[in-house]
């Protein structure tokens, strides 16, 4: 089984729901965890909870950087920071993955420093997987937006690259035979959006492997019409980060309806799965983490304010990423595109 | 009182929908109403409805350019479509404003032949008006987002010059004093979003007369921090269709719950205001169409699935801007950046 390192001090509920994912972790698979971070909170969470000793292992640091820090000087302050060891122990072989729901510019960064890119790869690309409408019976219910935050601006080659590696993903990971990848653009025409998406138009559709869907606007960010959807970063961030501030408002909706308890569980069981529908899309403990795809190693950015059972999710999609031999397959690709 | 065009073949529920929102604004304002369109056809349909005839004139073209149709061969082959007669109108001083519900592309052209830039203008904005939370009470619910497709990419003068053309109308449209103005972006810090973004950060805090508070990330679009988002066209296209996607999506899941119209009534009535907060956004009625800044004349173009309430308010708006001089607005402003 593979092991993987997880960051215990990143994110909003760390340590606590760091350690608490992996303590479940421990024991519902045979996924061995290292969890990074001050040893002595890590192990005084771990005392009230169940989990197998077996499985966890604890690397210590007292370093941690803050959510709110800024990633260059925090990793070049902190070189025994939680994030750093954990790439530093990709990188060097003793686990094959990290997880971390931490500062998400010092985890890529800490990753540009640590991994090697593939060969071939022109730029990393955070992929987010994020549930919505499906288009036919058996569809995915989650779908990968990349690039959303590794990169600002793109080269054609980059959004083609995203193409692949975003496939690649869904194939493995997702399970998906053939992913339809769309273009995120101003208009479905193959002659909008500018010379660059103009250009990764043309070579998406020349390229054998992958299904092209072609451009795709924004509304069908919420449909089924792509199950791999490519962009650049600074597109795909504010997409990501609206999709989110939705979700957030749709939760405060909510919450607020949890405090009139009765009136709402009455209402609740009439509206029922319709209403069901809407905060599906609030529940990030659904979702598996954002792989950080073009490297050799696995990422998995796990969202920051992951709960335990998400920090769960996350460590076996890591797992899993491993397992099924990605960045092979994301090397595969690339191959094929010279 | 002006005279506003309006094109009444353009949109999903035209020449019905338009020729009904005219009726209703020669009975509720005196507004007076130029229908360019096909005389018979708006004619049957002005018989079936109240109307006030002496400010409702009808200006006679069989032509129209389609919902789908390319928009620079669309104006090409139909030099008489409704929409190039009612861009025509204005230009020539015989309507002072256009409203059209239809091909968005074909109106932005028609626009751009027909009209003439204000000085020192580069790029022209299409701007949308979109309801979100509002952060402090008597806020304006509606913010406005530009640009949505007019442009694609955009250099930092231009992003300059949307916050000034933004502000101009949030100040004399929406009558808000001091419009708070956003640069949509990657991250809230000012070196973020590549040199373009950079570079219209740099000039917006140094612009007086333009209450800048900085980079804005998605999830502020449908939170109040900004009443006004600037944006290049690809990046606030993509912005719009997925809330209007997402809108969509709810409002199927309102439109199912209809279908079991008791179960709803009593679900809808205990979660009530809550509900209401989310279907809020899927309710284009209560829009007043995007104008289209930039121009000496005003353009608001209407949803295209607009409602007869919708074109009402689409016109009344119209009405606005030319009353306000928002043109003159933003020639003021335009000239300061000099």
């Amino acid at each position: 089984m593979p092991v993987i390192a997880v960051d215990a001090m990143g994110g909003d509920f760390a340590p606590d729901a760091v350690v608490k994912g992996v303590a479940r972790v421990s024991l519902s698979t045979n996924i061995e965890c290292v969890l990074v971070g001050e040893e002595g909170r890590i192990q005084s969470i771990l005392d009230t909870v169940s989990y197998d000793p077996a499985r966890i292992a604890v690397h210590h640091t007292p370093d941690v950087i803050g959510m709110g820090e800024s990633p260059k000087e925090g990793l070049r302050a902190k070189p025994r920071s939680s994030i750093a060891l954990g790439v530093g122990m990709v990188a060097s072989g003793r686990a094959e993955a990290l997880v971390s729901a931490g500062n998400t510019g010092a985890c890529i960064l800490a990753c540009a420093e640590g991994f090697r890119k593939i060969e071939g790869v022109t730029k990393t690309a955070l992929a987010a997987v994020y549930p919505r409408q499906t288009a036919y019976p058996g569809q995915d219910q989650l779908a990968l937006l990349l690039d959303v935050g590794a990169t600002v601006r793109c080269e054609a080659i980059d959004l083609v690259q995203f193409a692949v590696m975003g496939s690649a993903y869904a194939r493995r990971v997702s399970k998906i035979a053939r992913p339809r990848v769309g273009l995120l653009n101003i208009g479905a025409e193959e002659f909008k959006g500018g010379p660059v998406l103009v250009e990764a138009h043309r070579r998406l559709v020349a390229l054998a492997g992958i299904e092209f869907v072609g451009n795709i606007e924004g509304n069908d960010v919420a449909t089924g019409r792509a199950d791999v959807i490519v962009c650049e970063g600074l597109l795909g961030n504010v997409v990501l980060k609206l999709v989110e501030g939705i979700a957030e408002v749709v939760t405060g909706i909510a919450s607020n309806v949890v405090a009139q308890r009765r009136r709402w569980q009455v209402g609740m069981r009439l509206l029922g799965r319709d209403m069901r529908e809407i905060t599906r899309l609030t529940d990030y403990a659904r979702y598996g983490g954002a792989p950080l795809l073009g490297f050799e190693h696995v990422f998995i950015k796990a969202h920051g304010r992951s709960s335990a059972r998400a920090i769960e999710n996350a460590v076996k999609v890591a797992a899993k990423a491993v397992r099924d031999r990605v960045a092979e397959e994301i090397a595969t690709g690339v191959r094929a595109l010279r």
